[in-house]
């Protein structure tokens, strides 16, 4: 017999006379007459209530089933008489899959604190909330997928391993086949010629300078993968492996990029709160108050466009009033502290940060006519700072090449990047999002390490 | 002005008075009063012809336009008196935006070796053939999460960085933040003590072991992410970076495997199909004549279902008629000559063999209760042979410590894994399939090398 998912049987529009529920016992309570078992297998946030009669033959299988355990049944799906759920299995029949020990099952009915359940990551998604979260997870890139491929745009996959440090920005994790206690030498040095890609490798931090290429010949693509930083901070918001978003369009400039960005976190919230309500309405009970409120405000605002310049002077006209552990000033980038008081405070809504100066910003972004700032523009949204970066990315061979001898990166190592500029180039754009950062914030969620199933962290490689 | 992507303009139902359209110019012909143009932007496969009177203001603008020079037009879109096209648009303006060098661009009007083209990843989605692979691979990748997605599969991303050896299986690439130079050392090991991660990290293989926790919670998933292996095995198949797709189904057996697995590929063919038929053309046309009737093939019967030990009779029976290299012997793996046979030659359709020896076959597969084989099964294809490969999990906590045991297995390494057979254990089942495998399948491309944008292979890291 076919099994029914609990969100299925919930959302039925007439009882059923047989119907088969497979899943883990929440809570079993006993009454003279019946049990009563609530049942969750993961298909959506809500349990089903299932009533077994003492008078059921399989009664005795109730002996060992605790909460936690597997089970099967069949029952009659009926009205329930009982507040809080429209209906419940009549069960006929009863059977233990797998026990769960009462004494060692650590997922008992108490809460326990998100400190813990990292430590059990391979039970925590039997919880309500990392449940919730994880299907939020999975709505949300689907949401992503949808969002482009609507708009035309073609999913691309960009190299993981990669031989080149695409933002000069250090902090990459190599990758290498050699042994590495007696790896094979030349000149003093690791010798990784003799290496599997005969070259030193390290994992990609951005997807970006491949995205291009494909954009500067499908037109509009997007890449979603994963991206790695060796960066050793343990901070809630730094994770060393987290997923990327990174859309890139072709004969497009930075306004279209803002425009863009705007259009897509407006849709990703819309379509989580449509197709996640429940689930999204745990977090806005027992994560973050104010949840909906943020939600709201980035959902039904235009986003506000303010030159870095401007946003300099605001912060400066700011203070004394309000105090800044760092001094906003021209050609430093914005602290965190800057970027909640633009959003939070003065405007109350998203902004987006437009035209950095050039020395604070990579060598690829598109340097502005008055040469000192670059077309570059940061998403800021209420309670979490920054969420996107993107550029227009600097499409004029002579000012790229000037750019990269000025930085003094390796040019060889860049000969097929400026092929784009060599070769009916066009202005092109894109950003990045930080896929675990969106769901925080949709979520509330205060770490990354439970935003992630499995999180890497310095020292943290368990499951 | 609003910029109309090409595949827009050529599904017009109506011609258009004023058009806008950005691409790459791929030929142009001058004519005594006409210039014509085919400009493609990569938004499909055809290209739009443009008419250029010598009248047209900017008409001294062509001079500086070749193959490959992006440009910008504006014109009317009118019904097309020539043959090929139903529409074409009659210039008012037009403007060069980047050149290309006639002398120096390497893809001027001559078809080019996939050899070559390898050489230039960064130009070669600008051809027909590679802009038509990606844009299907994008598609693919849309109908997997599709598929999935329609049947309540949540989707979830396992992590690439590990520090098990999920199948035991070697060949893995190790990743470090270390100085590989001079790493600190302990009893003459390098000190992975020291490393970012507190211990020795490699990059995934498979992500399965850890969609077996989320399938162990929130019931159907699957991972579609990045997997590795640092195989030194030049073969027109292998990558060391490729793309997997890994469903896993809670409550379910093999036969639900085999199930999902078969739905799976008919979908899949039958999306593409419909999806990208002027894409997919050009393969049926120009890579493989019989593309067609392979695609077919999968989608329109019913998949053989043969035990191994069935397989392997099969087999020894076509001897001597049918020449193997390898003879066909109970408890040794099926080559890829004894696959193609049984799905090409015997029953010239798709085959899937199940039941394997457990002796050939990784300690998590569920052992049958002939005590001999396992729950184990490999989807053969005509023409590719295998392209999935799946099994029922052990779920009883005493079997599965034994074949840990009798692999001789780190245990301490999967006591997490093991957590899932002891509180609440299921019946669960699940598969991987190689994208890039499937890709090459519906297409008839033969090398891995050309179906990955940026392919890594030993030796090759450019781009």
């Amino acid at each position: 017999m076919e099994r029914t998912r609990v969100v299925q049987a919930l959302r039925s529009t007439a009882p059923v006379d047989d119907i088969q529920i497979m899943g883990w016992v929440r809570t079993k309570r006993d009454s003279k007459q019946f049990t009563f078992l609530e049942v969750n297998d993961g298909s959506c946030l809500k349990n089903i209530q299932v009533i077994v009669d003492s008078d059921v033959p399989s009664y005795s299988e109730l002996e060992g089933i605790n909460t936690g355990a597997s089970v099967r049944l069949r029952g009659k799906l009926v009205e329930s008489p009982g507040k809080g759920q429209k209906w419940e299995v009549q069960a006929t029949e009863i059977a233990l899959i797998g026990a769960a020990d009462p004494e060692g099952y650590p997922l008992q009915k108490k809460r326990h604190s998100d400190e813990f359940l990292r430590t059990i990551a391979q039970l925590r998604p039997r919880t309500n909330k990392y449940g919730a979260l994880y299907r939020i997870r999975a709505e949300l890139a689907q949401a992503i997928h949808r969002f482009f491929h609507e708009r035309g745009f073609y999913y691309v996959h960009t190299p993981i391993i990669t031989g080149s440090d695409c933002e000069g920005a250090g902090e990459m994790f190599q990758v290498t086949s050699l042994d590495m206690n007696t790896p094979p030498r030349a000149n003093g040095q690791v010798d990784h010629s003799q290496d599997f890609f005969g070259q030193s490798a390290m994992l990609t931090v951005s997807g970006q300078l491949s995205a291009e290429v494909l954009a500067c010949s499908l037109g509009n693509v997007y890449t979603f993968g994963p991206t790695f930083r060796a960066e050793n901070s343990n901070t809630p918001r730094h994770a060393a492996e987290f997923w990327m978003v990174e859309p890139e369009m072709a004969f497009a400039d930075l306004k279209d990029d803002i425009d863009l960005a705007e259009a897509f976190l407006q849709y990703l919230v819309t379509h989580i709160r449509e197709h996640c309500s429940e689930d999204l309405d745990l977090f806005t009970r027992f994560v973050d108050k104010e949840l909906s409120a943020t939600l709201d405000n980035i959902a039904e605002n235009a986003f506000v466009r303010l030159p870095y310049r401007e946003a300099v002077e605001i912060l400066q006209k700011a203070r004394p009033k309000q105090a800044f552990e760092y001094e906003p000033t021209f050609g430093e980038d914005l602290q965190t502290e800057h970027e909640r008081y633009l959003t939070e405070t003065h405007f109350q809504k998203p902004v987006v940060v437009y035209d950095y100066p050039k020395s604070i910003k990579p060598f690829y972004m598109r340097v502005n006519d008055d040469q000192e700032t670059v077309a570059a523009m940061d998403v800021l949204v209420p309670r979490v700072g920054e969420i996107i970066g993107g550029s227009q990315r600097e499409e004029r061979l002579e000012v790229l090449e000037g750019r990269i001898a000025d930085m003094g990166l390796p040019r060889e190592e860049y000969e097929w990047y400026l092929d784009l500029r060599r070769y009916g180039t066009v202005p092109h754009a894109g950003f990045g999002m930080g896929f675990e950062r969106v769901l925080m914030f949709l979520t509330g969620v205060g770490n990354i390490r439970d935003a992630v199933p499995f999180p890497r962290t310095p020292g943290h490689l368990h499951f």
